[in-house]
């Protein structure tokens, strides 16, 4: 048990510590192992001071998304003056999108390395949830690791949440390993998905905690939506691709495989676990969801890695109600290790991600709807499909019941490029765009992934651009952006051919 | 001296071994190192059997561009049916435009992993230009390794080009060393530029050498032009925040440099080398230029790591005749080790690129002329921007006396996003795009960096976009692209806002 002579600080007087015009770093990636009540009660501080017409604002580094006690509670105070790496709040994304909250969006893998050289400036605070404290200042981290490492060190004054909610048991789940910057720096001597590299615990410097508040709220994990036969049919396509390829000699067994967040990653990775041709599988990912507790109870996922445990209340439970038989098949490790360029290449890693809108010439927009409004961010993507040993991108081929086509003739924003997505797959079928021209990808995503109302009108603009190597025609890129703007159906799009 | 036993071909023996629809690796990177006399027979001999109305036509594999005997003459003869992964010749560039050869671009890291996986397919033959053959097979590469250690080693059978301009003392140029594939691959065990971590030379199975050319063509590079007033001003300018960064504390001494190739590239390593607040460094980098030989002798660079000694053919003697001084400076290394982004971000590389194109998201073209035809290719740009400590792109405001802004509302083609554009420069200024969200980078680069009779049309341009996060517009997204294809003038996108 916690035995530590640090100041114990309601939620309240923590907050008031903190000054207009902080940097400040949260521990959280996803709500798992968010800060919560101290970041609640800075909002409601927040709102306080603006109501009585007094400014304050902050600049918010967290690992990746939190929950609704953070973001979400200090946007809707307005108390959100800048925020990186990544966000998926409702409320802050508004906020981001009218200006009011300036939002830098980066490759997740970096945000430690960029702390570190002083890119992002000063962090005056961090604030960072744990489970077990030592009089030393040793803390072991909850749910997540994310960038809490970094941001507990390099703070001016950490405030620590104590969630008691969370076993000390959980001690050993976490493998806390910091490289040296270069010029000093020697390889991550990671080489396999489940070693260990570094130690238990964050080692904080005593004279630098403010203090402890005390918590005992569940992380704020949403569980995810049943699969569709949509979802299904994408992720059987996905595991009957990656069963051809194994066969061909292609996918040597022992690659660990990352999969992004959401529905569809769900049913593919449920989908692969299912595909009888496919040997059980080690993950090397970011977020570890639901559906990979459930997979490794039926012992299709033999380890998993990644930087945050983020599953419900329920599934947590179950989690810890068996601690014997998962703490030697989970890990957790701070995000520039989970994502690390070096590693991914490495291990080669299959990535399999998830696209808000692609191209026929092979390029994926994660980020931003109709290329205006930031949706979340562009996370780790980019640090596992570039470095992949195959990067699949996933998607419906439409939405709103065929008024959006998910696959248009240009992205409205690029967030990965034509050379980091291999092998594209909806639920009507797979493009394998290794070594083809603009024209072979083209063919491929069109025959292959298109809903089928949408393919002579893309056929038509490959048609448009002439003789070319590439598929830009500036007079009609963006038609099927356009034919939704104007009448909220991308079909509309024919008319502006 | 060579002492081997294997059959002397002439350049007509070898190139009639080799049938149509092979795929054909052939040594070379840049002009340097490339194989000359068998790809030129090749192409005399596809330009006989086209004229008895017989197909010849092959795949052609290559560390990245090379010279007129290879590409040219194969491109002349219409002798290239696919082609991966860099080229940078007029008549090939032409059939890759018009669709009559496939190209596939890509990062040129990652052609020795593909190559391996089997993602291209089988090699049939190689044709690897040496400077010394062993009887055990072992040989001494020229002025390039590129991806030739792994053509050679793939290859069904392998044709040497003995080229005897190039003295045998090269031996030791050459740093060798092949990665196993995952799941079995360990840390690439380089930490500092001058690391030796393999072999000085390529062993190659003697049973599978099927002959060696002799050869004693220069490489066939050009020198540069002379720097500009504008190149001048861009080195300057890029110079200069270098200096303020390191004096800020956020550029430690160390730090290697990678610098792209062309007149650009060479003005600003000149200007870094000219500032005495910078202390001499060191590049790892692609290729290694004439004007890194001049600053090697000048005591300004202290050792440069490459993949190819481009240098044209008079520079290259005098850094055969000064061989024991310049022997410690140098060293060669595969693409998939001067490019690899496990190094590049372990080196903490400072990286220095040219923008074909550039927009006001920061994002970057390097490919694709109006978005539609094929320049060159990506090259290494993406394995050192995307990884690089910190990432400088550098572009001259405007082309064709001011028709031509190279920074535009969207670019026409994107292969570098905002992600991995921390920097840019032109003669104009610096911006600084670190911590910034879309306002702020347009804001930076429209008022630092583009031609003063281009930014009131930008600032329109953002305006029009409403209020968003991003400044996609998809009615006016490409009013410069349209202007310049109606008027040859960018100016007149003024009558399309």
């Amino acid at each position: 048990m916690s035995k530590f002579s640090f100041p114990i600080l309601t939620a309240e007087e923590a907050a008031a510590l903190i000054n207009d015009g902080a940097t400040v770093g949260f521990s959280g990636f996803t709500p798992a192992g968010a800060a919560k009540v101290v970041p609640s009660a800075m909002a409601k501080r927040a709102a306080e001071l603006h109501s009585a017409g007094k400014p304050w604002r902050i600049g918010v580094i967290t690992g990746a998304s939190t929950g609704a006690s953070l973001d979400g509670a200090l946007a809707s105070a307005d108390a959100i003056a800048w925020r990186t790496p990544y966000q998926s709040n409702d409320v802050l994304r508004k906020s981001i999108n009218s200006g009011r909250t300036v939002y830098f969006d980066m490759h997740l893998s970096q945000l430690q390395p960029w702390l570190r050289s002083g890119f992002l400036g000063k962090i005056d605070w961090a604030v960072i949830e744990v489970c077990d404290i030592e009089a030393d200042g040793s803390v072991v981290l909850t749910t997540s690791v994310g960038a809490a490492n970094t941001l507990a060190r390099l703070a001016g004054k950490v405030i620590l949440e104590l969630n008691t909610k969370h076993p000390t048991f959980l001690r050993g789940l976490h493998d806390i390993y910091e490289p040296a910057d270069p010029p000093a720096r020697g390889p991550i001597p990671l080489v396999n998905v489940r070693d260990r590299i570094g130690l238990t615990v964050v080692k904080l410097d005593p004279a630098r905690i403010a203090g402890v508040v005390l918590n005992d709220a569940d992380d704020e994990v949403k569980g995810f939506d049943e699969t569709t036969d949509v979802t299904r049919a994408i992720g059987a396509n996905v595991a009957r691709f990656l069963a051809a390829e194994r066969k061909a000699g292609r996918l040597p067994d022992g690659l660990p495989f990352q999969s992004g967040v959401g529905n569809i990653a769900n049913a593919v990775i449920a989908a692969m676990a299912q595909n009888q041709e496919l040997p059980a599988f080690d993950l090397y990912s970011e977020v570890i969801q639901d559906g990979v507790v459930s997979l490794i109870e039926q012992g299709r996922i033999n380890f998993a890695s990644g930087t945050s445990l983020t599953v419900s209340p329920g599934v947590l439970r179950r989690v810890f109600a068996d601690w014997a038989n998962y703490k030697d098949k989970l890990v957790l490790r701070p995000q520039e290790i989970s994502n690390s360029p070096e590693l991914v290449r490495r291990l080669g890693i299959i990535a399999i991600n998830t696209a808000l809108e692609l191209d026929i010439g092979g390029n994926v927009n994660s980020t931003h709807v109709l290329g205006r409004q930031m949706m979340n961010g562009i996370g780790g993507s980019g640090d596992f499909t570039r470095n992949a040993h195959l990067s699949i991108y996933t998607c419906p081929s439409i939405q709103k019941n065929g008024a959006i086509s998910t696959i248009v003739p240009f992205v409205s924003h690029l967030d990965h490029s034509e050379h980091s997505v291999q092998v594209v797959a909806t639920e009507h079928g797979v493009a394998d765009l290794r070594g083809k021209d603009p024209h072979g990808r083209a063919q491929a995503i069109i025959e292959n992934c298109v809903d089928p109302q949408y393919r002579d009108l893309l056929h038509a603009y490959v048609k448009s651009c002439g003789e070319t190597h590439a598929f830009c025609n500036p007079d009609k890129s963006f038609i099927f952006h356009q034919a939704f703007q104007r009448h909220k159906d991308m079909r509309k799009a024919a008319e502006l051919l």
